[in-house]
């Protein structure tokens, strides 16, 4: 009898916790497990921030996926996915194809820039580890031709970060550390950086509780980061933004460097293969099937799952991914094993934290509310926890986050 | 009776050594000693190609001017020399005037770019500390945007030296050690750089010797660095160079990194104050006083001095321009005294090493050739002697160049 085949697509939080979980739970004899990921290697997301300002080397933010699964159980792809043949039940690769029985899709989001002009040309995104990279040398080199200049360009040194969502206000929280560094490296004068932060929406992350916002708001104006709140971005162009603030007119903020942080969609392959989506992700079923595909689970932030408490989706967040990945690694052994009673899948929010740069940040555990050094090391512990459970203490050991005093 | 005043324009090699020099032998009561110089350091010169490839860091290579000079004795100007007014003696900066009894001028050379179309406009230089930075940082962010483009550019990854003098074997030497770094730091396929020296003349490092320079370009090629020898860049365009060996057709080599390496002129900052020059080079008196002034010193880069036994002029080097600012600070002493029997000065050359990277050079040493790791070591002698020329052995320990085995 042939034997069952798994792909799994993608080696983020997601793809990586379904397949380090299948590899304990499912026998070499019970089924063949692939999995296809673009690069050798798995990164952080939610480390991004962190590597894009230039905060943290982008080499800490990765590790290889060949040190996290067990190559005697697992094959690994590494290879670009290009569409999915639901029909006959395979996945396109930039290297050729491969068949599966079950499918797990989790290549992740993607950038959602709404149709505002010019900000996928001109706009940089923090959505992998070559954008974090080319964000960090782009500012530097900013930077470093402003002095080269006769007639000194002041623009040069202004950074527009689009949206104060989770994204936004983390890279800020880092910028603001990180600038005086290289006002240091390249002998600016501080006075001369700007970093604006410009949000339609009429407040900064939206959702967290309001004392928590203040603090962060009022610790990142002290570190000289403007807010411009209520203001949308109409236009990205080459030397900057064109903003507008409800009826006002619209405004050109000059910019060396734009980083756009505001949306997230789910990834094209799922559009262009045709499953029941919107905007890119799939509103799963319960078992986190995509609905009308018995052999296909979507997770992490292509999938959509509504808050029944609230009537909203909840955010695509890592935390949610790896348990969905736990969930789906389960449910995929039921399958093989004949039992068609797929386990439930609720998410178990244990907390959120916003870091605000390497010493501060605010969050939410346990319904708890922190903020300062007690939540800076709560996100730490976060951090670790992800490492923990797709690598054991073994990757905590070499890609952790750890402050001795 | 009022004291003599005295001008000394730029903190470069030449400068520093006259000024270190006066502090010592002229007496407050005997004259006021004034230092103008663009920025509150000194950068090592022919240390900048290091800067440039980015294997020393810039603050390596340069040190504050108040670090070397005697505060109660001189008083340092931080502006930019705008022009001379040699009939009511007084140097207009920019941030003012200042009048002299003895002028020294030391501003250095400038870039030389032949009127060859488009280099002014896309090729960098090796000529400051903010021009290294900014070569280094360029080349930084053409290997972290290859990356993040779909279609992936080569180009990108080819830099193009004009010159295989000096400052270009040298810069190469450094290039070629720092290009594997980059790969690794970018995930770059090594295969996938091009490092191309294009040279006008029919040999690398005229005037150097043949079994030496034999050496210098087989180690070199070995490290993968192209060489083009009697290939001359007729156009610097946006996307590259268009070189042309002979009389053959015009060819276009592509490149995202441009740097010419090839000609240095004196300061133009001459030729606008009408000192009598050739290419704002002053071919001065033998005890180093401009033609015709007999209160104005010039000293380095900008000055000319021919060797009689070959019947060219010295290349500029930075030991000439400091044995030039020993006499000239001796000649000035012998002013003040009311001697009018000045010092001929003439060039003492002790050797000639060029660096091939961090432990490779070649050079000749009193009358010795030498390569390899002794060619190097002495190398790293001669860098540290400069320092300690002007800034005894405290500016040795501070910025000196060693290496523990």
């Amino acid at each position: 009898m042939k034997k069952a085949k798994i792909v799994v697509l993608g080696a983020g939080y997601g793809g990586l916790m379904t397949v380090t979980r299948l590899q304990k739970l499912v026998g070499v004899n019970e089924a063949e497990i692939v999995l296809v990921n673009k690069n050798d290697y798995h990164y952080e997301t939610t480390w991004l921030h962190e590597a894009s300002a230039g905060t943290l080397h982008h080499d800490r933010v990765r590790y290889d996926v060949s040190s996290v699964i067990d190559r005697n159980k697992v094959e690994f792809i590494q290879a670009t996915v290009e569409d999915i043949n639901t029909a006959e039940k395979k996945v396109i690769l930039s290297t050729g194809e491969v068949d599966y029985d079950y499918l797990v899709f989790a290549l992740g989001g993607e950038s959602e820039t709404f149709g505002i002009k010019g900000l996928n040309e001109y706009a940089f995104t923090i959505t992998s580890v070559n954008n974090a990279r080319q964000i960090r040398e782009h500012i530097e080199y900013q930077f470093a031709t402003y002095q080269t200049e006769e007639h000194k360009k002041d623009e040069r040194l202004t950074i527009i970060v689009g949206g104060a969502g989770f994204t936004g206000i983390e890279f800020l929280g880092e910028l603001a550390n990180r600038i005086p560094e290289l006002c240091h490296e390249y002998d600016v004068d501080f006075q001369k950086v700007r970093v604006v932060c410009v949000e339609a929406a009429p407040m900064v992350l939206p959702g967290f509780d309001e004392e928590l916002v203040k603090y962060a708001v009022a610790k990142l104006e002290k570190k000289g980061i403007e807010f411009k709140i209520g203001t949308a971005i109409k236009e990205a162009t080459p030397e900057g933004i064109i903003v507008a603030k409800g009826e006002n007119e619209p405004e050109e903020i000059k910019a060396g460097t734009v980083v756009w942080a505001a949306g997230v969609r789910g990834s094209h392959i799922i559009e262009k293969a045709d499953i029941e989506n919107m905007r890119a992700r799939v509103k799963v079923q319960p078992d986190l099937r995509a609905p009308g595909h018995d052999n296909i689970f979507v997770i992490g932030d292509s999938s959509l799952i509504i808050n029944e408490e609230i009537n909203r989706p909840y955010p695509p967040t890592a935390q949610i991914a790896m348990q969905q990945g736990e969930a789906v690694a389960r449910n995929i052994k039921a399958l093989l094993h004949g039992n068609e009673e797929l386990e439930t899948f609720t998410p178990d929010i244990k907390g959120t934290v916003c870091s605000l740069g390497e010493d501060d940040a605010i969050g939410v555990v346990y319904g708890k509310k922190l903020m300062g050094t007690k939540a800076s090391f709560m996100k730490k512990v976060i951090d670790n926890r992800s490492l923990y459970m797709v690598g054991g203490a073994g990757l905590v050991f070499k890609k952790g986050k750890f402050k001795f005093f």
